[in-house]
């Protein structure tokens, strides 16, 4: 089994920077797997910036849905290949299925698929279950999913960080 | 002073598993401390599916408000006692008496208790400070009263866990 | 450099205790710069605690905006100073320029001036990273702000601390 290294953390919190230094170290070519979609002006300018400062040795690949599939897909065609990042692609899922349970089956399919993967990966997720718990239903089964998704990421991965003010605490 | 341990972290961090399991090294017969009640839907099979996962080991006993009076009672009676969880019981403490001034007495009172209680005592409870400080002035007395408790009781207690992603790290 | 040490936790967390006695270490006299301005009750209140609390070791310096030409006219004048908290500041910044860029300029312009200053430093600051991506689109900037400032600082200070439930973890 190829290393798999899970980076979880708050909003803004070095997150991305991290996982580009951990992938950065399998040296290039490097696959990055954005899971976010430039629909709106922030997000497009987000994804614009992070792209500027990842540089030549990164090939951006954009799937919003089908994680594992493309995973499978691109094993063996980079030295290491960062997912940014896990909770998006759950927001995108929460969105296109409306039904939590079909979305934890594909956290346990992505999970499921770590053992046969032969390239790196690095996986960046948030950590969103630290504020007050928020009033929209919605809201609540997304921050639910987000929680028990990461620990099922954790509990698969070989190496786990958590950042805070853009520093790292390994936590396994 | 029978063994306490405080168990914190994020919703769905994995921090009753991580209790369950503390606690279940204290061997049979364990009590279960349930603060929440189970009001309306969501609430019921978040329960149930708890009480399913720990099996017949655990005796469990409901109380939203008096958790001093009804540690007090069962003191002896188990090898060891899970609070499940703080963060609930200030809730209801809260919405009962709607004076957070006398909730962080009640707090006092279970600390108060700690010296006193000869089975060990594992507590979960809920880190909600994390996040964007709340509009809604009800919401702001309550992450501020979670935060005093929980610092309290922190410091009363002889072992102290931060959950993320289901990984715990040690404070104390 | 004089000694430059950077505390951030969520709110309620025990983060100017730990602040505190960590300036204590430096011994009397203290300055205190406290950003945060008793506009409203629930300040004027916290405001007030907080200065009893302290004692008469400490003298309290109220500065909402300029927060390096303040650091700058008082250096040389205590044993530290203890800026609480760099998360009001930037609230106050974004209320009066309503433009981020202009804000991350004057955190820049803050971690220029550490190595200049002969007086040690502890900055006290919030996480509010790790709860739901909040709906209302300047809390959202607000987020980002926050955690770009707190990466800034964090890699500029010596020494930096998270604390959970009043308990402190070291990151650097």
């Amino acid at each position: 089994m190829a290393p798999v290294i899970f980076i979880t953390g708050g909003g803004r919190s070095g997150k991305s920077r991290l996982a580009e230094r951990i992938s950065g170290g399998f040296g290039a070519p490097l696959g990055y797997l954005a899971t976010g979609t430039a629909g709106d002006g922030e997000m497009a300018e987000r994804i614009a910036r992070h792209r500027q400062r990842r540089g030549d040795d990164w090939t951006t690949i954009e799937e919003p849905l089908d994680l594992a599939g493309v995973l499978r897909e691109n094993d063996g065609r980079f030295s290491a290949i960062l997912v940014d990042c896990v909770t998006l692609w759950l927001t995108n899922l929460l969105l296109a299925c409306d039904d939590p349970a079909r979305c934890v089956a594909r956290v346990k399919e992505l999970t499921s698929l770590f053992p046969q993967l032969t390239t790196p990966l690095v996986l960046v997720s948030n950590e969103v279950g630290m504020g007050i718990v928020p009033e929209n239903r919605l809201a609540r089964q997304f921050r639910d999913l987000a929680g028990e998704a990461n620990e099922m990421i954790a509990a698969a991965a070989g190496e786990v960080y958590v950042t805070f003010s853009g520093l790292p605490l390994r936590l396994k």
